[in-house]
C-alpha cells in the first residue's frame, strides 16, 4: 500500500495502489493499481479494477468496476472502461508450467492501444493487437477481434460496425455523408473509410 | 463498514456494507454494498459482487460472486443474478472528463428492471433500459439488448428466445399450447405471446 | 485466513486462503480459495479470483483475475484460465428462496473438466456439463455450450469449432492430415475426429 501519490490523489482503504497515480485520480474499494502501472490524472479507478505493472492510463480515465488492464495495453486520454471489461496480452495463452516445448516467449506479449475519448461498454472482451479509435464506442458484451476505427460504434461476437458515434456519445443517424449529432450539435463529414472532419457545435 | 444491520444479517469480515440489509441477509468477503443501496430480506451477496449507492435489491435474492448492480436497476424479489453478471446505466457512456462539449447530463441514467423469480445466467450482460420478465432465464453469456417476455428463455449476443421456462427453471418443451413441466408438475397454458395462465402442481 | 499451505506457497496479505494449496503455490490479493476447496502445487491464483468449496484443481495451473471456480468443476494440470472466466455448475439456476415448488435440489449440480493443458481466454463463459479438452483453446469471449475435443480451437457464441491447435498454443494450419507446428516444430496427424497422434520436435 506504500504508493505515488499526488495531491489530492484519493485511495480508499481497501484499495491497494502500489503504482504511480495523478493527481485528482481517486482509487476505489479492493482495486489493485500495481508498481509499475503508470495512471494519469483525474482518473476513476472503481471497485475490483486492476491495472498490471506495465500498463499505461492516460489523464481523465474511467475504469469501471472490476475491468482489467494488463501490461501492454494503453489507455488514452478520456476513455471509459466499462464494468467488467477483460482486456488480453497474449493471443495463444499457455500456463507458464506447461510442456516443456521449443516454444519462444519472446514476443508472446501483443499490445493493444485505446485512443483518446473511447468508451467500451460493460463486459466487453478485448483481444490482444487491436487498436480502438479515437471516440469509438464498443457496446456492451461485444467480443473486439480486429481494429476498430475512430468514432464507429461495434457490437455482436464478434464485434462488427453498425454505424457512427459523435463525440459526445450519441449515435449519427447517418452511414456517411454530412451529419449533426441531434444530441449536441456537433457537425461530421463522414465518408465509406469513417469520420473525415468535425466541428464543434 | 458501519452498517444498517437488521437481526440475524451476516457480514464477512472483508466484506463493506455501507447501504442497508435485510434480516437474514449475508454478504461474503470482497462484496460492497453502497451507501444508499437498498438490501432486502434473506440474500445472499457473494465474493466480489457490487451493488451501488440508488440500486434496489429485492428479498430473497442471489448475486453471484462478481455481479455489478448499479444506481437504476431494479431487481425483484427471488431473482438470481449469475456471475459476473454486469448491468449497465448508460447507453452512451462517456468518461465525465471528456469534450466540453453540449451534451447534457440528463437522462443520462436508463433504468433497468428484472421481475420477480427471474434468472441471470453467469457472464450475461444487460444492456440498459430492458424489463427482464418474471421467472425469465437469460442463458450464460447472452448480452440481452431488449425486454425479455416473463418466463422467456434467451440467448445469444444479442439474445434472442428459444424457448420458455417453468418457474422452477426448467425448460418447458412446447412453443405454444398447454404443457405439464417435465420436472415439477406445475401446469402452463402458452400463447404466442407467452404464458397465460399457470397452476402449481 | 487460515490456511493448509505447504512449503514456498506464497498468500499475499489481502488474499483469504481457507483450503488446500500445494507448495509453489500463488495467491494473490483479493483472491479467496475456500474451505475444502484443492489447489495443486505450482499454481498462480491471481486478484479476484475465487475458488469454491468442492472445486478441483490441479498443478501448474494459471488462474487469471477475476476467474470464478465453483464446485462440480474440476482443472486439469497446466491449464490456463483466462480473466474473468466465468464457470457455472447449476444449467436451471433460480434463487435459493424462490417458489416452494416441487423441484428436487437433487441432482442440480452438473460437473464440468477442463483437461490437462488446456487454455480458456478472457471473458469466456463455461455452461455447466461440458468437457474442455487437453490442449483445447477457447477463444477470449467465447461461450462455450457443448464439449470441445482436445486441440479444439472454439470461438464466438455459442462456440464452434475453427481450427486446431498445438501444444504450445499456436494454431495448426491445417483442417486435416500431417502438420508440423510452424512455432514450436511438433508434428501431428489430425483425422477429422481431431488429433490422432504428436510428437515433440
Amino acid at each position: 500500500m506504500s504508493a505515488v501519490v499526488e495531491r489530492a490523489a484519493y485511495v480508499h482503504p481497501a484499495a491497494l495502489v502500489e503504482g504511480a497515480i495523478g493527481a485528482g485520480t481517486r482509487v476505489w474499494a479492493f482495486a489493485h493499481v500495481m508498481r509499475d502501472a503508470v495512471v494519469g490524472r483525474d482518473c476513476n479507478i472503481c471497485d475490483h479494477a486492476f491495472i498490471e505493472s506495465g500498463a499505461r492510463v492516460g489523464d481523465g480515465v474511467t475504469v469501471k468496476n472490476g475491468a482489467m488492464i494488463w501490461e501492454g495495453v494503453t489507455i488514452g486520454d478520456g476513455v471509459f472502461v466499462g464494468p467488467g471489461v477483460a482486456f488480453t496480452n497474449d493471443l495463444t495463452p499457455r500456463s507458464a508450467r506447461l510442456a516443456g516445448l521449443n516454444r519462444s516467449h519472446d514476443g508472446w506479449l501483443t499490445p493493444t492501444m485505446v485512443q483518446e475519448g473511447a468508451s467500451i461498454g460493460g463486459g466487453a472482451v478485448i483481444v490482444a493487437g487491436v487498436t480502438i479509435g479515437a471516440y469509438a464506442l464498443v457496446a456492451a458484451g461485444a467480443v473486439v477481434t480486429r481494429d476498430v476505427p475512430p468514432h464507429a460504434l461495434v457490437k455482436g461476437n464478434p464485434a462488427r460496425r453498425s454505424g457512427w458515434v459523435c463525440r459526445c456519445g450519441a449515435k449519427l443517424h447517418i452511414a456517411s455523408g454530412n451529419t449533426i449529432c441531434a444530441d449536441c450539435g456537433a457537425t461530421y463529414i463522414i465518408s465509406d473509410e469513417g469520420v473525415v472532419a468535425w466541428q464543434r457545435p
